[in-house]
């Protein structure tokens, strides 16, 4: 199996080619790192573009919604989705608004979407979407009653095309800007979790697991 | 001027309807708190999903690119765009996967792109953007050249429809699920900036200003 994805024309990065990657290890690590997807498909010949958890395991993603949900039913009936998924890093501070950017990881895909039917499939594509949003939280929570399960849209997503931009670094100034007396550098932006709150019904004596202690205070 | 986007097919929330705003103030008020949308359109009859920054100005988006960029080019072409704005602010952890969901805000607005072409309108345009990235800065870099506007390509989109969808509070637990000895609450997130970190070719002895030092450790 091929360690990168294939440059098509709907995959290939036009503009800051330098931040381009297409191998996997980049376009899954990113993909690992991300909480929430933006889907973008048509409906009635429009677009839209809507924000989803999901997950991912080898060259497929995961999603899911309410079985009876608008999105589940169009993402059944289309032939082919976009799914991005941006974390931002910083604000890059150019001594020019022209240079001026972002710091970023971002990925996009390409693929056709699919509705998982069958129930064990279901439920490992539902564990993984679990997974990549809480670890180690699909374990203690009770089992998904059957009904709950049918009640879930599971959509399947193989990869088909992917490409991964990644921004870092200085602020790339004109040469003759640099003598502007002007601050410049960068302004980091983190995403992170805090501490865990108790839910109020939460009965007493009732106290977070080693797993979900471990969630608290991470960066992505 | 109504202060209520108008319900229609496209706009109107069908999952958790409790959730859902139309009123301009929520509405713009995520707009306002969000660095980057996530733009959907379509190339080729296949939909495209880009993560850019923007700006509002009353019921108008601004975007930017490179002006001979795909996206631009797309954009100028195109009838109609769906543009998502989502700021997470939690993981509802429930006592079921099924009950599990999220704290987010999130706006979703449908509207036609339109390529400015007036060099006014377009300084004025890339300033919201500025501004809504990092406010003040436009004011302390030195002044864009007129060739830096050609360059730029920026687009306007008039909100036709917007909905926002506001989700809060604690699990929405099954009543016997509350019995089950397992914790259960919220896991905060906060995406937030940092300290300033100096460009490496900064010359000696250039501070930030007041309007950058008060950029850092913001809560979004």
């Amino acid at each position: 199996m091929s360690n990168q994805y294939e440059i098509k024309k709907s995959n290939r990065v036009r503009q800051l080619k330098k931040k381009a990657r297409y191998d996997k290890k980049n376009v899954h690590r990113i993909l690992d790192a991300g909480l929430v997807a933006h889907v973008g498909f048509n409906q009635d010949d429009g677009p839209v573009v809507v924000p989803m958890l999901y997950g991912r395991a080898k060259n497929e993603i995961y999603l899911h919604g309410a079985r009876k949900a608008r999105i589940i039913r169009l993402l059944e009936d289309t032939n082919r989705i976009s799914l991005n998924v941006t974390l931002l890093d910083g604000i890059v501070l150019a001594r020019s608004t022209f240079n001026s950017s972002m710091h970023y990881r971002s990925v996009t895909i390409f693929g056709k979407p699919e509705l998982i039917e069958d129930h064990q499939e279901k439920l490992m594509a539902m564990r993984v979407i679990s997974e990549n949003t809480a670890p180690g939280r699909w374990d203690e929570v009770r089992d998904s009653h059957i009904n709950e399960v049918k009640m879930t849209g599971v959509i399947k997503v193989m990869i088909e095309e992917a490409s991964a931009k990644i921004s870092t670094g200085d602020p790339d100034d004109q040469p003759e800007d640099y003598e502007i007396p002007i601050w410049a550098g960068i302004l980091p932006i983190t995403m992170k979790t805090g501490e865990l709150q108790n839910d109020k019904k939460l009965k007493a004596g009732i106290k977070p697991s080693k797993t979900l202690n471990s969630l608290q205070n991470k960066i992505f």
